[in-house]
């Protein structure tokens, strides 16, 4: 053990670790000029080009990566109105070599929507309007600027819901989600957001429109380009139309927070539900021990914090109130065999949220306690959660660093905040997070996981991915790209190079 | 209407019809030599290549469509044992330049699996071991060629099962079930084969092999590529490992037959049970008069067919009895508040067995009434299922063919068999067939939907897939498929040339 310990010591430096530091655009294209401007204000309204307010621009520079380094400019923002404008906006940019990079809510945390090399933000804010809820065949026909939240609340009189959402819910638009392929806090039940998207249309680089799947929920005519839409950053097409499959909303839900001494205790639960229990719950978060403490030190909170080492987060929901109160209680039984510390039974929607406010908590509590800090999105196999937590404590014994860490255990997708050793200055954490972050990775890869689970690559991780990922398969989606953007003027410099 | 009808009545010759009409093997490929033959012996065993025996090889040149003329038999078959067996057969392809077909149980209906251009068929009948069963991951890791049903026996004892599997589980391949991306009769809970692969190996023309996904249960490292090879049908890569995950098994079902006047009144319940109801059932399967009538005559069921103009078959499952027994109530109030003829509550596992056989007996029935017929799997949004019905009573009474459908209601998937006019001769079936089968497709696309939801588009409905999708999207699939198969020696002619 002692020899791996000396080689993680040494700060590394591999070349794709400087591309990162020393990371600057380029890539061949034309800036926009006055001339494009015009053109620009002419398809969309010059009240939906942004382009003299150095300020304005500035704030679709960036997403919610917090590092300022992974920000960049846009040389124009333009807000579409409809398809065609897309349409028109494409071909001028393909004729004139700039690169488009399309903009939801800018809640990701990957810099994906960040225009690295500058050229037309494609910002869908106006793009908003719910279509169509087509309650007989069950789908919602949505624009890709509509705030998840909105949609759930235009779907509640229906009784039915959008089923793959992220926590970001409050502000994330859907298009976002989907290019992203957001998860979030109902995944183990429910999936991801890709799940529910049975058809798309979607704008290439060269204004021509594509119609992918549609109203009908099974298809299998030829490759499945809906899912290669999902989840691919904004790099092949631009989605400009969305159907979404929507389930029968749920009744009632049965909330129970349980402590355990230590992590591993905790994450032995999360099997045995699914087996012994046979449920699958709609949530299984789990908080670790420093994520909690800061979490319900902020909020006052009076639950036993102190001496727990970890927390899980259960959830159930159904349609019907006594199979949610069984489930619940199965849940509880099987938690009861694994010595909890305390089991927390919310009796009300009040002390529900109370305790997913525990939750949704941390990621802030995290964030007030250092600005330098790099905001991870881990997945290992969901038994490599306890040896994944040790690897965190080896790390932080060797650099100082803390690894607080939560997330969504029921899926093995934790979100570990990687945050600066505090005797070093900012100079040094930024030195030296590429080789400690590196390290990370490779120790997840051996664990089986991989390097996202839901935030995405964007430019944030892009260096990373050749431990992770074959050359040969970088290669092929590289290839793919090409097919879709031959002139590489899509959302540039994201995933790959 | 009239001048409609009079234009459908004129049988249609369209070019893509002359191509499969005229069909014909081809594409500069070399043929299997002596020396080849030697050298597939010495890879993989004497034992395990067939090249002599004609009536052996022609049983590798079909899979379940009837049309004699979808067959093509293989110049050899190879039964590799081993991944590192597969990358020599598949150098040796590229090297020689040698179409290679794989293959599952042949259970498929698009001839996916038929070695159009003769070469190397690839069979996975001894890769066909179930390497592992972790239970602690929820994940099962199978060769191509376990017989479906044969995974969940063995996951049985454990409380677990493979939730996406299709109606020919008691024989086909899960291989095959990837390739196809194939659904059944629970996809409308469950969802279809992919939702359950978590990670895949697979082998490339070249004989390189990719690493895709693992037990991870999420993963947004880069475009999907596990997505993209379900459903892909055996033209971009070799599976030869699989990562499924497993969910608890459900131990209560509770099955339900409703008996309608005619198909509106059926499909009109559908929509009611997810939104009203509040429920997602296992299945809603569809029978229509003439295919009920067929199958229960066969049968010598007593349950009162002849008034009925369609028939639901309605299943919900769960952990729990009482749930389960109110899932069932509630979706049967439902069905009440739709003037059902019948209803028909299975109060024991023999009947529910009862009621299924009289669903799992329509092909079989509908097959002997006549053997020239096409197996069509429509898929439409679910409220357009009445319309399609009656645009195949329009079909029938124009050309006097029969086309009696069943199939999955609660997912817009029906079977349609689409039967040879009985004044017709064989020749005249198949010169008009193709004529009849264009019009249903373009009727079809213009209800919504397209031409397979899980039995693929193989050859058999490649001259079609113009009708329902552009050049521009068959152009990048094609692209895809060369950046995975340069050489175009895999599975070649199938989806698009």
């Amino acid at each position: 053990m002692g020899g791996l310990i000396d080689a993680a010591v040494a700060v590394r430096h591999t070349p794709f670790v400087d591309q990162i530091i020393g990371a600057a655009p380029g890539g061949g294209f034309r800036p926009v000029t006055e001339a494009i401007l015009t053109e620009l204000a002419g398809l969309c309204g010059a009240a939906n080009v942004i382009a003299e307010d150095a300020k304005a621009l500035a704030r679709y520079g960036h997403d919610q990566v917090p590092e300022e380094r992974y920000a960049h400019a846009p040389e124009v923002v333009v807000m579409p109105g409809s398809t065609g404008e897309v349409v028109e906006v494409m071909r001028l940019a393909t004729r004139e070599r700039i690169p488009v990079t399309p903009r939801g809510a800018g809640s990701g945390l990957s810099g994906g929507a960040v225009p690295l090399f500058g050229g037309i933000c494609l910002s869908f804010e106006r793009m908003n309007r719910i279509l169509e809820i087509d309650t007989k065949n069950l789908v919602a026909v949505v624009e890709p600027g509509v705030v998840t939240n909105k949609l759930d609340d235009a779907l509640r009189p229906y009784g039915l819901f959008f089923a793959g959402y992220p926590m970001s819910e409050e502000f994330c638009f859907i298009g976002g989600n989907i290019a992203e392929n957001a998860g979030g806090g109902r995944a183990i039940k429910y999936g991801v957001t890709g799940r529910y998207i049975t058809g798309l249309e979607v704008v290439l680089p060269s204004g021509e429109v594509l119609s992918l799947g549609g109203k009908r929920l099974k298809d299998v005519t030829g490759y499945d380009l809906v899912s290669l839409m999902v989840g691919s950053e904004g790099t092949l097409g631009v989605i400009t139309k969305i159907f979404v499959r929507l389930m029968p909303r749920p009744s009632y839900r049965a909330t129970t927070a349980a402590l355990f001494a230590d992590a591993r205790s905790a994450m032995a639960v999360v099997p045995a539900i699914m087996t012994g229990g046979r449920i699958v719950p709609t949530s299984i978060e789990f908080i670790d021990r420093s994520s909690l403490a800061e979490a319900c030190k902020q909020l006052h909170e009076t639950i036993p914090y102190e001496e727990a080492g970890a927390m899980l987060l259960l959830e159930v929901d159904g349609t019907h109130e006594s199979q949610v109160r069984a489930d619940a209680e199965a849940l509880r039984a099987v938690c009861r065999t694994h010595s909890p510390l305390a089991l927390i039974l919310a009796e009300s929607d009040a002390e529900s949220d109370r305790l997913w406010k525990i939750r949704k908590s941390v990621p802030w509590a995290l964030k007030r306690r250092t600005p330098d800090q790099s905001i991870e999105d881990i997945v290992v196999p969901i038994a490599a959660i306890p040896d994944l937590l040790e690897e965190f404590r080896r790390l932080e014994g060797i650099y100082g660093v803390a690894i607080p860490c939560f997330g969504h255990a029921g899926d093995g997708n934790l979100h570990a905040h990687v945050q600066k050793n505090p005797s070093w200055p900012r100079e040094e954490w930024e030195a030296r997070e590429p080789g400690i972050l590196t390290e990370l990775y490779e120790m997840v890869a051996r664990l089986g996981g991989t390097i996202s689970g839901e935030h995405g690559i964007g430019h944030k991780r892009k260096p990373y991915l050749p431990l992770v990922m074959s050359d040969r398969q970088i290669e092929l989606m590289r290839q793919i790209k090409r097919a879709f953007d031959p002139a590489g003027i899509l959302n540039p410099g994201k995933i790959f190079d």
